[in-house]
């Protein structure tokens, strides 16, 4: 079954007197997180031993004293899945989202920031326990972010806190790996997947992070093999995946494993490959200015789910990626500062190749 | 006595060791608040019934309510006179605060971002009682900003709060209008106004918003008389101050109460009036972006000032004032994105009058 085709599912009959087979497009579940975020030089950076562009869990103590380090910030919701569902919702997707906050004034920012974009949020607040999830992002002049992360409270989403009934009703059902640092999401993520695909519904997950990949590579192989059939990655952490240096080597294992990958390239766009051998290359867009990459994987992935789940090709799919990776690379934050379903409207899909003159 | 020759005061024998009259060029006392800042468009407004450019305080509830209904927003330290502090120190200026936060995230976001900047800020936050103030600022296409303001616990500030020795060796103190809507923080300042005099140091004073002013009236024309060597206004809250139309009369009038009065009149600059009888008028200086004018005047407040506190002349303290407002008006939130005194040290004062060619 192509993915773009996603079928109407058991329960279409009746569904579709409403015009829609399924409730949501996308139903996405990860660690909510608020981002601090603050521009610094690279050699704070060095200062700190901070690698650039890496992402590291820390505990609340380190999150604390790296924040008393750093220069004045801006808070702003985050969460690589969370970015991703705001982004489909943005670009006119019908999307839910899964994830743990406590009852403290950040979970009420990252509640606030989702649901007023049109995300279906329910996930009960914790109302004991750590806090809310904190990213400390520093944005150097290169606009690379270095991300040190206090997963908080977003670690202890369980089994039940996942709507079976969303994962009933939704076209595709979108994880990330970054879940797999905690073994109660480890184990909801799981569930939720194989719910979801008995109901019908197509798993997409993201490799997050090449750390994440060194940390789990073996259980994320089993994982692409038993339960995903669309993966996100960049071309490091596809590598990483296949201990491999020689990313056409990696894209052609992967695509053993799972129906289609969606390969983010930097500033050359993307590559989609697809297990029937259908493969397209997408060159990146850009508003002209590049401020803070926070987010763009995210959000080229909100452009490509939203892309199959509105049944148009694969080069339009990925071209919906990289319009929505563009937009969130020319400001500070990984949200859409504009609504992303105007935007695509303006910027036409490039030929397949140059107009021949 | 000049407020650009501040005297070292009796205590000056054993500072000007240090090679510094005074421990601060200011110190600053306001409403210490997070913005939690969504663009918005003029229609927002319209069905919220709010007044385009206005500043509202709002209960708890209010400002719960009027959040739900906002977009997706960022979180940003603000406060008026919190954010004048911080331009000064981004100025190169040494300077002091006093305002109160809770013991919550808001307050920690707070507190990190004012001493991030390089500013003394020792308040203890509350243990108990309503949270730390927000404002929710609405920002329209025309970059005009409409706020709702919960004061929390801002109000509770407390003559006791206020340090003796931090006022007794400033060469400015500088107080927001917004404080008198607090009996409490209305009485800590007119009693920290007194303590500075005494020690020497000027006092300065912004009148903050017109609906302030309106509120307000009687009781400060008598405290301009009485402690205020400075006032900050734009066109229409000194217009309001004397009930006039014309800025002409109420800036012949002002002088009367004050020695200097410094108003900003949008895109036309300001002008800086003494008692004395000098006046000049500078122009507004612009990046070429105006985005979000929240904290234009806080920041030109923050320019004159560091300007004043070093011996400049009036025109060129009321460009540092127009260099940092427009800085300021470029992007989004009312805190300096850009290192201000390396800003300034790239955009050189305009002549008085245009050079004959």
């Amino acid at each position: 079954m192509a993915v773009g085709s996603v079928s109407a599912g058991p329960d279409a009959v009746e569904e579709d007197v409403v015009g829609d087979a399924r409730r949501f497009d996308v139903v996405g579940i990860g660690n909510a997180i608020v981002d601090v975020i603050a521009h610094v030089d690279h050699d704070f950076l060095e200062a700190e031993g901070l690698v650039p562009g890496s992402m590291t869990l820390v505990e609340e103590a380190e999150a604390a004293r790296l924040y008393a380090a750093m220069p004045p910030a801006v808070e702003t919701s985050g969460g690589s899945a969370a970015n991703t569902i705001a982004g489909v919702a943005s670009l006119g997707g019908r999307v839910a989202y899964v994830g743990k906050v406590r009852d403290d004034q950040l979970g009420d920012v990252f509640r606030h920031d989702i649901q007023a974009v049109g995300v279906q949020y329910t996930t009960a607040p914790a109302t004991s326990g750590p806090s809310t999830a904190r990213c400390l992002v520093l944005v150097t002049p290169d606009a690379e972010r270095t991300m040190r992360t206090f997963l908080g409270v977003s670690t202890s989403l369980g089994v039940a806190e996942i709507d079976p009934d969303a994962l009933a009703s939704t076209a595709i059902v979108y994880a990330e790996g970054y879940l797999w640092d905690a073994e109660d999401a480890k184990t909801a993520i799981r569930t939720a997947m194989e719910t979801a695909r008995r109901a019908g519904a197509r798993v997409a997950f993201t490799l997050s992070d090449t750390f994440c990949v060194e940390r789990h590579r073996s259980e994320w192989l089993g994982l692409l093999d038993e339960h995903v059939d669309v993966v996100f990655a960049n071309e490091g952490e596809l590598c990483s995946l296949f201990e491999v240096d020689d990313v056409e080597e990696a894209l052609r294992r992967v695509t053993v494993h799972t129906d289609l990958a969606c390969v983010t390239r930097s500033a050359a766009g993307s590559t989609l490959l697809h297990a029937d051998g259908r493969r397209v290359d997408v060159p990146a867009w850009s508003t002209g200015t590049v401020l803070d990459t926070t987010g763009a994987g995210d959000l080229y992935a909100a452009g490509v789910l939203r892309g199959l789940t509105s049944g148009v090709d694969l080069r339009t799919a990925g071209w919906l990626g990289s319009v929505a990776a563009g937009e969130c690379v020319s400001h500070t934050g990984p949200r859409p500062q504009t609504r992303l379903a105007d935007l695509v409207a303006r910027v036409p899909v490039p030929l397949d190749r140059p107009p021949v003159v």
